[in-house]
């Protein structure tokens, strides 16, 4: 089928498209086409290159793109192909036919860090942002609402994107009035509850004008359970924009808070997460967080950086947001932290020690490499001329470092490692048939730098290893 | 009644000494002689002054030390005294008879800040807190418990108090092997909730051995309501001391983190109470502060120093704790952005104009003016030649600026100010009786620095008067 023929025979229905398809959009484009109360027809459109064509060609054979936990994936993607209502594209005429955009891009910002991982700059690159404004600008209806979903810089929506739709409009000579630009940001979470976590959660939402909030709020009517997780509405762009970045910077913040602490309790001999649970008991202080070897993923390591750099560059402030950066070359520096615990603790220079890292996602049941802070440990290890060997069911090719970790976990162990490093907090780590596979290796450390091992776990491999846990001091 | 005659009454009881008689250790006083299953003497001592005789004689002659909503004190207090179980003395004999010594001693930091309030530097002086470790040793019985609930850089119990204890034990020709000594932090909150919040809240807990830290259990399990909220132990003193100032650092840390974002709000017209309402609403970031004029208190205001003091001169780390440290600073700095918010926005300079403080104590409802930022608000008013002038119904003297806050509100607003400032969230001043006398007055500015009034409340206010919010960018 081609774009033509599906536009044609869903005539009638609301087009909405959904513009890229990496991890946000290949499953909001699956929620939209499993609305609640509308009737969607739903265009995915990725980019035109070899891997924008990669993705479409295998969602138009019925093959979900991204490996995901949650069996609502699955189901969703069955209904919308039996419905027919869905079909992916890299052919930007999709864009004059849609009633909706959703805009999924990725923003990127990129790092500057020293040999240490601490950060000493950034820089982050709005023009392939820009561009995909234009393309929208150059094709879209002039009533069209745009709601942008990539966490963008806050003030994004109201001094790029709209002056860059409605200098397109006026351009082509039509009506720049009837537009409808909105932004609300998702907090999707990869995992067992990929789907849920659009369709099941709270949002935030805004509008360049009254008329686009309004037209926001009543597409994600259609397509959130709203009922259970009522939306909410900001005054602005710049507000919505600005609660996305401070809620990962928030929480960027409160793991960077946590190293410091976690070094201490070290020197003190104090078992911090022993200190932590006891804290959380207070609930003004429950969300405490827990040492551990780093922070992942695509957001926390970024959006602090994003929300400082508008600070200065979008907003007209004078000054960074220094905390929120302080926070990000903090955890960027936790990998290392984390070798330099084994390094202290281990009886021997690691030059040539056998060493098993299980896990290398950076997030737990999940198979998603980015910014795994697993890479950087893995590279100071590399550094030291330990030889090491990696274990991840969920990762088959781990990209980053083009390197297949070992998926079955037994043939990773009868390698005989010298040390087996807990990495990332997939389950199958601390079941008691794992544990008592650790029990059949000749005696050998074990270090558990995320807190993943129970107390009664501890002890029966202390029977014949030797444990350490980053951020217990007392072990 | 003297010292002696009480211990003579009081034979066959337990007698539990309190050590120090301010915030704290008044209340936990009568906390004791209203223990829930033990029956205890209580003696309450404080340092041979003017100012603990003051104490004391107050105590004796039936009147509470400290102003306070709560109306359990009294209760407590008229209890005790009906039993007759409770006496206040300053005579170092009572130590000799204590079965139990509760240490309340303050132990202070010394912040030299620079003109901008910034933190430049700060000092620990331990010796106040090792000389009334020494007077204990030099009279206390050899198996005396010895419970310190002063916040405490981690590592005093075991590096300061058991050494001096044991060591004057020894001179004393005394066996050092009976004394048992503990920490279990309080985390008492003066105001409407003062005698639960110890009482009626969760309590960590530790001792130097074993058999210390079970003779801490068994007292606390007499005096706290441990059925509802159960006791903590953790593995040593060193735990327990950093778990006080770990959550004392975490909730400094969060209202500094809300600073820099609250500026930024500003610049980009946006309503940052809007914003964190709304990602208050996810589960995990239930605890983002709100925006405000400062941090005030005895705890939140030192104890990160403490705890960064305590990891390079009692711990043996090489580092300071740099973000601990920096939450600090930032929050002193506060009631200055809130003056400079103020300047920027007043149409003209404030040399000369009438300004109205509501409120002075650092905590609503309450008449604690320690360290409060209203202070250092204030100063800055002063210092560009505002006339300033207070209220406050909780606190008659204002110790630290030794002015007397004018008691009845219509009064102070019939000097008719050109600016009400709101620094407290005393209820009355968000009372629609409030609300209407201010519209009472001739048009004015009204400054709500901490999100005191509602919607409702500042469109009321808007018909008449010019109303500004610090962090509401919108207004």
């Amino acid at each position: 089928m081609d774009l033509e023929t599906f536009i044609n025979k869903e005539k009638g229905k609301q087009i909405v498209l959904v513009q890229g398809l990496g991890f946000v959009g290949s499953v909001m484009s699956l929620v939209v086409a499993n609305s609640i109360n509308g009737d969607y027809a739903v265009i995915g459109i990725d980019q035109d290159t070899n891997e924008g064509r990669k993705t479409v060609n295998l969602l138009n054979n019925g093959i979900f793109p991204i490996t995901a936990d949650d069996p609502k994936i699955q189901e969703y993607f069955e209904y919308a192909r039996k419905c027919g209502n869905f079909f992916a594209t890299v052919d930007p005429a999709a864009y004059s036919a849609a009633d909706v955009i959703i805009v999924d891009i990725n923003l990127d910002v990129k790092k500057i860090s020293n040999i240490q991982y601490e950060l000493t700059d950034y820089s982050v690159n709005l023009e392939p942002f820009k561009r995909a404004m234009e393309t929208i600008g150059s094709y879209c209806k002039p009533d069209v609402l745009i709601l942008v979903e990539t966490t963008v810089p806050p003030g994004t929506c109201k001094n790029l994107v709209t002056p860059i739709i409605k200098n397109a409009l006026k351009e082509r000579g039509l009506n720049v009035d009837k537009i409808c630009i909105g932004h609300s940001y998702e907090r999707v979470m990869p995992g067992p509850e990929y789907v849920d976590s659009i369709q099941n959660y709270y949002r935030v939402y805004s509008g360049i004008d009254n008329k686009s909030a309004n037209a926001v709020e009543n597409f994600l009517k259609t397509i959130i359970r709203t009922d259970k997780y009522p939306l909410t509405r900001l005054g602005n762009t710049n507000a919505t924009e600005m609660a996305k970045v401070l809620e990962n910077s928030y929480r960027a913040m409160n793991i960077a808070f946590v190293v410091e602490w976690s070094r201490m309790a070290e020197e003190a001999g104090v078992d911090l997460y022993e200190v932590v649970n006891a804290i959380r008991q207070r609930p003004t202080h429950s969300n405490l967080m827990f040492p551990g070897i780093g922070v992942g993923g695509y957001c926390l390591t970024k959006d602090p950086l994003l929300a400082s750099w508008a600070r200065t560059n979008l907003i007209g402030g004078k000054d960074k947001l220094l905390q929120s950066e302080t926070a990000v070359s903090i955890n960027d520096q936790m990998p290392r932290y984390a070798f330099e615990f084994l390094e202290k603790r281990y009886s021997k220079p690691l030059i040539g020690v056998k060493i098993l890292l299980l896990g290398v996602s950076y997030r737990g049941d999940v198979g998603d490499t980015r910014f795994s802070p697993v890479e950087y440990f893995y590279r100071c290890l590399l550094k030291t001329g330990a030889v090491v060997s990696t274990h991840d069911p969920y990762v088959l090719i781990w990209p980053e470092l083009d390197l297949k970790p070992c998926q079955i976990l037994t043939e990773a162990l009868h390698k005989q490692p010298d040390i087996i490093v807990i990495c990332t907090g997939h389950r199958i780590y601390r079941q008691e048939e794992t544990i008592n596979a650790f029990l059949q290796n000749e005696p050998l450390w074990i270090y558990d730098t995320i807190g993943f091992l129970s107390k009664e776990q501890i002890s029966k491999l202390q029977q014949k290893h030797k444990v350490i846990v980053l951020g217990r001091g007392n072990l």
